[in-house]
């Protein structure tokens, strides 16, 4: 439930990544001991980061995992309408944050439980993405719904699952989305379904 | 830079996903105002954060990405023995933390670059690994070493390629070595690499 949503949809204007650098140009201050922190280079580092003044713990961000899953059934692709913002009303895989502690196969088959009340069988690994911009990595697996099964979570409006013909391409919420559905369709009429890495996200105003 | 060893190295016991949980059972401090912060699950949340009591910052923490390589040349395989704890002295296969605003084909090309000093051509995504445990995933890529150059970065006591039978087997610093060689070595005598998803570290004793 530590969504890709709940962040963007407090500040819209900014990703996680821009958020980083935004703190680390203001003031921010130690989670360890409250004391303010300074940007630095810490000994045996080649990058700046932000170094608490008292106890010296310094504060490292990195990417963050977001998993999901292409659910089918019967030749289906299980998506869900977003009831939050960003992208509210438009249509999404169930995907969000992995957690600590858990396997990225539990992270898909979590967020496919929480979005669409729905329970999976993972098939495979099939589309990562690299979104540089905004500090993200997409990991979504193939997997099949089992019996057919769901309903609508909390942060979903509706799920439905939609044939090859029936895709609202114009009413997608995310990029990552696009592709992962482009792939599979294409995928399905070779009967091969190779994993896909790919970079997206350049343009400005995307946010994966 | 940023690696697996600098945090370790400081707080050998404890990794990176049990410092944040001692962290949540101990005070801790919102990075943005410097306020105590308070252990709760925000709304529409599951799990408890770190939330601060003064200006509602909500502090999420989340697995941490270790992209590397397994660089080849001739049919040997370079390793970099380790110049720091943990594992000082043993023998592992170029990688590190993900940096932001990076993919994860530049973040194993950096982290080979600055362990063993070495280019790399990446071939495919090879072996990913799910370390629950300690909060990480792993993501490492087959890549061939340009001109079979190598140097040793600061972090390496030394670099060296090995054949098959040369391999130190006794002296691998992590599982996660040890499974990605034994991958290889198997997919090579088959003539096929495909890409292996593993969860480890069920081990308590284990960093990976």
């Amino acid at each position: 439930m530590h969504r890709i949503n709940d962040r963007d949809a407090k500040s819209p204007k900014f990703s996680y990544a821009e958020s980083t650098l935004f703190l680390m140009i203001t003031m921010s201050f130690c989670i360890a001991c409250g004391h303010p922190t300074e940007q630095k280079i810490p000994l045996g580092d080649h990058k700046t980061r932000l170094v608490c003044g008292n106890c010296g713990n310094i504060h490292y961000e990195n990417p963050k995992v977001i998993c999901g899953a292409l659910a089918l059934w019967d030749d289906k692709v299980l998506l869900c309408r977003r009831a939050i913002e960003p992208r509210y009303g438009l249509w999404t895989l169930p995907a969000g944050y992995m957690e600590l502690f858990e396997t990225m196969e539990q992270g898909a088959a979590r967020e496919t439980r929480e979005e669409a009340e729905a329970e999976i069988d993972l098939e495979q690994l099939y589309c990562m993405y690299n979104i540089p911009r905004i500090g993200q990595i997409y990991v979504l697996f193939k997997a099949q719904l089992k019996q057919g099964l769901f309903g609508a979570g909390e942060e979903s409006l509706e799920c439905r699952l939609f044939a090859e013909d029936e895709i609202p391409w114009n009413e997608l919420a995310f990029p990552s989305v696009e592709h992962t559905l482009k792939h599979y369709f294409a995928d399905r009429q070779k009967g091969e379904f190779p994993i896909h890495l790919e970079t997206l996200g350049t343009r400005l105003d995307q946010t994966g």
